[in-house]
């Protein structure tokens, strides 16, 4: 039992259903066909050499089918992470470079060794940190610095490197003068036929389509003889095994977008496996579980070069179509690669580079989420404009500053909000004993000498200083006839300490000037709060009701009859 | 009515109603008295000649009575303040120097300028984010801190400067052989003394008394020449006006210690005078006229040779018990200052060290709140142990560090409480149409076809998918049988377009399996967030109501009644 939570492959291989394999072979194969072109197209992302592509999806695949609790899942390089990869160590070392390369593995080491951690301590649900506003603005934001940043490699120029929007564009602009009309062909051709052949058949790999024709122009008519970039000798054969660099001053400065990018990846996958499980509904996802087996892909991969991976997407969208039902899919993915690397790399020496440019701008142009922008516009100004700002900032600032940025701009609004809450005055809905805010409804019935208040928030340190004076003005509006106020608690969730102590003060404020305070649906944990503190007894038993109009009717009855019949019951508690 | 809100002194001083002279006279010239020992003792601790005590005891005083909303508050030096101004540039330059004294006067200018810019932005509010444990915490560590710093002039020995705990403690016991007796004894002699005049009338300035009996001792007696360390030759007369030191570097390096100053001290003067406020009610504070005010008497403060002052606990009693009623008390407190200055300086030449270190430690003992940390302790223990990290960190790690931390571990808990927030399953109670959770009250009736649910918090990026594993969750408890949840949405307060999405979901999924999603009193702003982003249409006008009952009543007549009338008063909105 415990031995297969912690390889969930034991909860289904051991059973393993022969009428899944037709599924998990074909869902493997063409997963695995669509691996070498967007692979090598990902490792040129990531400032490496395309063959680390291939690399990245062999044992970081087969390790998250073992270890993975999704089945759909198909993990490997994605695009955001790449730039991400690129984002950080491009300003330690030059790309491509081998003192790059060993950076680059020793970050996947630290990205799997955060998200075992991570997943170990049980913190999965940090990724909740991250708000959609905020997952959509980046995204978007570097999909478009990832599509532009391939503008070099599709009109043949060379660009200055640049993660930032308009160091790009004014560095595609400086060398427009110099593009390569046939390469610019090559590339446009290549996205065409992409788009042709999604539209046509969604499932048909279109990308593995266009690097073929690619090779096979190059090579049939000499075109890298004319100025057509190409790959190059690729070399053949398994990831050598190799210990990742590792000293202090490399994982120190490594650390920050090490853990911008456990974060991210996991975000990314665990949003795209949840995604999956709610349509097949025939397991269960397990969160931690999710980063102990991203954190093993990546730790296993450092250690056969791989750069950083995640679960993408594209990828098991497409996996999940062609008929994948457990991890045997991945394994077959995985051993596609393998076969590649071992006998069918020198294919790949006359790939055009401004092909992999075509795959890459067709697939994060899919990522540029305009729609979700415009739907906030109309439906949450303040969610549009924190998709704004991580937007602009990831373009202009930085990728990492931009989600780092809109996050702490989120929380900052969630803590704002609640600062300054909503605070409704109710009145008697006609004929009937509900309470209602007077603002929103017409015709309620309010009285002179009763004040109903409910405040929509915990009520806590920030806000406390607001909950007072709010009272005061209240009362102050209702003028000299008021005799109690009604506090409707429905919405107060917390109460902290300094929430105890402003409910002390008003009480004893509208004590001392002979205006009584009732509490109103008071919930369970305030109550628990209410009594640690000894506000309970100072507030009286008698003085708590079930509904507003409970505590008007004992209100009336003060004089007359006995109201602790009410008040028993809303205040009873058995913890 | 413009300047009167700039200058709050025109609303009451051409009015001035002469039955409060006397009041403000005899209470003015009581916090003139306690000023001189007081100001400087806490210039000592400051570590600024004690002359400057007094000169910070001048102009701030009387730019705050013009300025000020409050009519009781005393500005001028404090511990805490004086602490935070030590434990800021003892860092940069050797205490007491020339170096040192024009850094603490740019600092005051600072601080000046940072408050009168946060009232003028009217981000007054901003000191709501201080709570009542971290406060606590802080003062209580700050007074043990500032209380055992004067170990060196209460026993008369050299101890090195240090501003943690073990570094003060570690000095004292290396040096306490060096105890000079007589010292201690003159030392004890006015702790004595304070304390039993304080017991006898409360009133009564019994540090003036102390700081009279020991010059007359040690003058008498001629007991500097026996070791007793006394002020020495105090400089007459008033304070020079000067151009504060302003350079780019020194203003850099001293804005973290002036940005914590500007805060603390505006929410040490803040609550006082909200205290005094709420006592006499004749008049209104306004937070952001406070800020303004303070800033300009360290402003105007800094060019007159004052460090960082702000109103205090203790002078302020005083002078609201001595009668103050205007801002006047204050400009005739300032006036008594002056004319010691200009004229009784030379009475302080023998005043003991000692002496100033007892006013302090009688002072500062008061602030240490233990009682605050034994009702946490009972009462709330998130927000003891909030206290406890804010209490030990200030005592070990530093003040502004110690104050930081409690601020930023508070805010993370309250977003933290939101990420896991209290659910609970409702049933109803007997023969009422009551409905309260099933696990804190006995016997409610629960139906196997209905599952009410009330989320206990703002549904927002944070916890939409603790909401959405929690509905799972409890659906799958509910069995087969399950044909309805009814979301009881009373105490969401605020719904962000994460929420939306999650709701949408929600929906979605449920309607598939043919159990229908009702909504029950859903709050003012989220029926708006609901009908902007269109999700009001999705679920349906018919599916809203005002109370449990009636979507249990709907959900019965479902197949023979038509329930929208219930729903439409639901819905009604008029914004």
């Amino acid at each position: 039992m415990q031995l297969k939570q912690l390889l969930p492959i034991l909860s289904w291989l051991p059973g393993y259903d022969k009428s899944n394999l037709r599924g998990d072979l074909s869902a493997g194969l063409t997963v695995g066909v669509m691996l070498i072109p967007q692979g090598m197209a990902y490792a040129m992302i990531a400032g490496m050499p395309p063959i680390y592509g291939l690399y990245a999806a062999t044992i970081p695949i087969i390790l998250y089918s073992m270890l993975g609790t999704s089945r759909q899942l198909a993990v490997g390089p994605v695009a955001m992470i790449s730039l991400l990869t690129a984002a950080g160590v491009g300003a330690m070392a030059e790309a491509g470079s081998e003192n790059y390369i060993s950076l680059v593995i020793t970050l996947a080491l630290m990205v799997g060794v955060i998200q075992l951690l991570l997943g170990v301590f049980r913190l999965g649900f940090m990724v909740n940190f991250l708000s959609h506003p905020v997952i959509s603005g980046f995204t978007s934001a570097a999909a478009i610095v990832i599509g532009l940043s391939q503008l070099k490699h599709l009109l043949g120029i060379n660009m200055p490197k640049g993660e930032h929007l308009h160091e790009i564009l004014h560095g595609a602009w400086q060398h427009i003068g110099e593009t390569k009309l046939l390469t610019l062909g090559i590339g446009v051709g290549a996205i065409v036929l992409i788009q042709v052949v999604k539209k046509w058949k969604k499932s048909f790999p279109g990308s593995l389509l266009a690097v073929a024709a690619g090779i096979l122009l190059v090579w049939g008519l000499g075109l890298h003889e004319q100025g057509v970039k190409i790959v190059g000798k690729v070399p053949g054969g398994l990831p050598a095994l190799g210990l990742p660099r590792l000293d202090w001053a490399t994982i120190q400065s490594l650390l920050p977008i090490a853990m911008a990018i456990s974060l991210v990846a996991f975000m990314e996958s665990i949003a795209v496996a949840k995604a999956m499980q709610s349509r097949h509904r025939n397991y269960k996802l397990d969160a931690n579980q999710e980063l102990i087996a991203l954190g093993a892909a990546n730790i296993g991969g450092a250690f056969l070069q791989s750069f950083p991976v995640t679960g993408g997407f594209s990828r098991t969208a497409v996996n999940d179509q062609a008929g994948a039902r457990t991890g045997l899919a991945g394994i077959f993915s995985a051993a596609l690669v393998i076969v590649t690397l071992l006998f069918l790399t020198p294919l790949f020496e006359f790939l055009p580079n401004a092909v992999l440019a075509a795959v890459i701008m067709v697939a994060v142009y899919g990522l540029i989420d305009y729609k979700e922008a415009r739907h906030l516009w109309h439906s949450n100004r303040s969610d549009f404009t924190l998709w704004l700002i991580t937007f602009v900032a990831t373009l202009f600032i930085g990728i990492e500053q931009g989600i780092g940025l809109g996050v702490i701009l989120s929380l900052a609004l969630v803590i704002f909000r609640t600062t300054r809450p909503h605070i409704a005055v109710l009145g008697r809905v006609p004929d009937s004993d509900f309470y209602r805010n007077v603002e929103r409804f017409s015709n309620l019935i309010q009285r002179p000498d009763i004040l109903i208040v409910r405040f929509d928030a915990q009520l806590y340190f920030a806000n406390v200083n607001h909950f007072k004076d709010s009272i005061d003005n209240l009362v102050s509006q209702k003028g000299e006839a008021l005799r109690a106020i009604v506090l409707n608690a429905e919405s107060i969730n917390n109460l902290d300490s300094s929430g105890v102590h402003a409910l002390e003060e008003v009480i004893e404020q509208y004590r001392r000037m002979n205006i009584a305070v009732y509490f109103v649906s008071v919930k369970g944990p305030v109550r628990d709060a209410m009594a640690k503190a000894h506000l309970t007894d100072k507030i009286g038993g008698g003085n708590f009701f079930m509904s507003n109009q409970q505590a008007v009717d004992a209100f009336d009855q003060k004089n007359t009859g006995n109201t602790e019949a009410f008040a028993d019951y809303a205040l009873q508690t058995n913890v």
